[in-house]
């Protein structure tokens, strides 16, 4: 073919694996504070929205899923927390006086690209619950008709299948020039990654609705913006701007090409509280039983990061997309010029812009 | 404590990972050829000994794991043609009128030290089929009760759970002085390792009797001797004497201490048939359907592998031993020193020595 086709396929976004200093298991704390902020909020949701007869057999066996679960620990904190949810409502269901011994079996789901081994290796020794990991896009199918229980999702939703193919594409009209991610100001690049975030939202939907039983529940949380508030005002906005200048720094230093750079767009999406709702309520799969929004909670609860752990946090999510698209060859110095920015601009997410949300949502399967 | 105790603690024994030239995914075609020999008694199994209504949801889901997977690819292979035997069985039971689609749930399972990164990269791109991979022992729970199906195990129950302490300890009647493995020969010796046997049998079986529904079927294939015939005289004895003679020969140059060689025995046992058929029968939870030795059959389908191949095939499956006793700094000269006597030796499995048998058993669980 004349013309190559921008690189647009499907891709398998996964943290950086093992257990080594830049990690994504040694660089997940970030996260881990949204598993703590949401804990209560979760007992809550199971106590109040779960009817327990929705696991009918005789031995209760309670099958949990976290969708884009990454190679932990934050998945095992967040599996701990719906399992005491569980168990908590069980033993108030039965005023402490059932003989009836619940079984959950777990299952880790990702990328099958995902480091499974570490995760597996860092389980806890002689947890008494039976575990799986599941490989596969979770905006596809990945489990039989009515059996998963309990669904969770923690910060995967904004993760799109795929780079809309137009905004990497300069004759379109949606060809986002000179940005690597959706800002939310122009208005065909913005109209480009709404459509692939529905066809993906709908696709996510439409995959759990066949597998969660009737009466079952998504723990949803994911990143957004506050209504009306384009992407490029917000925290995450002014880092992805950080992070696209090092692609021009190289460029210039001759390391990468400008075509390069050209054809590299973010596959993320964060989408509007209003956005998210819209989109649940025409699938019609699931009622909503609550949507929060938790950023004010988190920070409060939260001390800031150290400069130095933004710097490899940002590494560890990051580094596999850099390197896909550019080659291994390029990652130390494309990091190296990211940490070197970072520090100089004193930057930690937040400063001089507007928060972006952090949106926690129970579902119930209809 | 004054006296440290032998090194037998439960092993995790895996076999090599990665898709290198010594990996086992490319070293495990011996294997290969068991499971082809075993593809049509698979599918007669099914039609005849498997009741359809075990999976009773009306989605009709088929829940089959692998104990003992290892990296692939001959658990692909088992898995399609268990798959295609429930199929040929569902037509058939139908008349081909059936509107009912199977689901099909895949388990595979093995220690959690296995290289599921790589077999979960060589599973067929768009299987149909749901899959997971479950890290942990097959001597301990690993699924809730009656949730498979189908189980199936290859070529792994002869790998004990540990090696019995006694025959690493000079001061027991059962110290195997001289010798890495259960040779058959010397009392005190077999007794300790026909004990250590027979109570990760009654665990496997425990185990699965809990796992399986009523009526579903497990399918066993594993190596063994025939009936009273000590493994010393058969063909994996003479390879055991060989790759033993090897640890003696890097003690002489100095390059192991004699006591690591002394206490290192393999947790491996080869029963035969009649030992494993008591062992069912004993502990109640399974019937035995059917139970055949296949070792002439493998022979005339098998073309004898190439002493290169042997060698390769060796170290897949043992590298992890020899590391996990001696250190990694000895694996290589350990593996050079066995391909140059295999070489010398014009060693090939069975020269010499009476044939292994291998078992194929269907077992229902009742």
């Amino acid at each position: 073919m004349a013309n190559e086709e921008p690189k647009t396929v499907p891709q398998q976004i996964t943290m950086k694996g093992g257990d080594g200093p830049l990690s994504y298991a040694k660089n997940s704390s970030l996260q881990k504070g949204v598993v703590d902020a949401t804990k209560e909020m979760i007992i809550h949701a199971i106590a109040n929205n779960l009817d327990m007869d929705c696991s009918q057999s005789s031995s209760q066996t309670f099958r949990i899923a976290d969708f884009g679960c990454s190679i932990g620990p934050n998945t095992i904190f967040s599996m701990q927390n719906i399992i005491q949810a569980l168990e908590q409502k069980h033993h108030e269901t039965n005023h402490g006086n059932s003989s009836t011994i619940l079984e959950f079996q777990l299952f880790f789901n990702d990328h099958s690209t995902n480091d499974f081994n570490t995760l597996f290796k860092s389980l806890p020794p002689s947890w008494p619950y039976f575990v799986a990991g599941v490989p596969g896009s979770f905006y596809g199918r990945l489990f039989p008709k009515s059996s998963i229980h309990i669904g969770h999702s923690s910060n995967a939703l904004q993760w799109l299948s795929k780079v809309p193919q137009e905004v990497v594409d300069c004759k379109s009209p949606a060809y986002n020039d000179g940005s690597i991610y959706c800002r939310g100001i122009e208005k065909e690049v913005t109209k480009a990654y709404v459509a692939q975030f529905e066809k993906d939202m709908e696709s996510f939907l439409n995959g759990r609705g066949e597998e969660l039983v009737n009466g079952g529940l998504m723990v949803i949380l994911m990143g957004g913006v506050p209504n009306g508030i384009p992407l490029s005002h917000t925290a995450i906005g002014k880092f992805y701007d950080l992070f696209g200048s090092c692609l021009l720094d190289l460029t210039n230093k001759g390391l990468v090409s400008e075509e390069k750079v050209k054809s590299f767009n973010l596959p993320l999406y964060f989408p509007s509280a209003k956005e998210v709702k819209e989109l649940i309520e025409r699938n019609g799969r699931f009622s909503i039983e609550s949507m929060n929004e938790i950023t004010e909670q988190l920070k409060r609860g939260q001390p800031l990061p150290s400069t130095q752990n933004c710097i490899s946090h940002v590494r560890a999510g990051f580094e596999g997309l850099i390197k896909d698209h550019f080659g291994t060859e390029i990652v130390d110095e494309f990091f190296a010029c990211y940490a070197n920015k970072h520090l100089q601009s004193g930057f930690v997410f937040g400063d001089n812009a507007v928060d972006n949300t952090l949106m926690f949502m129970i579902l119930k399967r209809i």
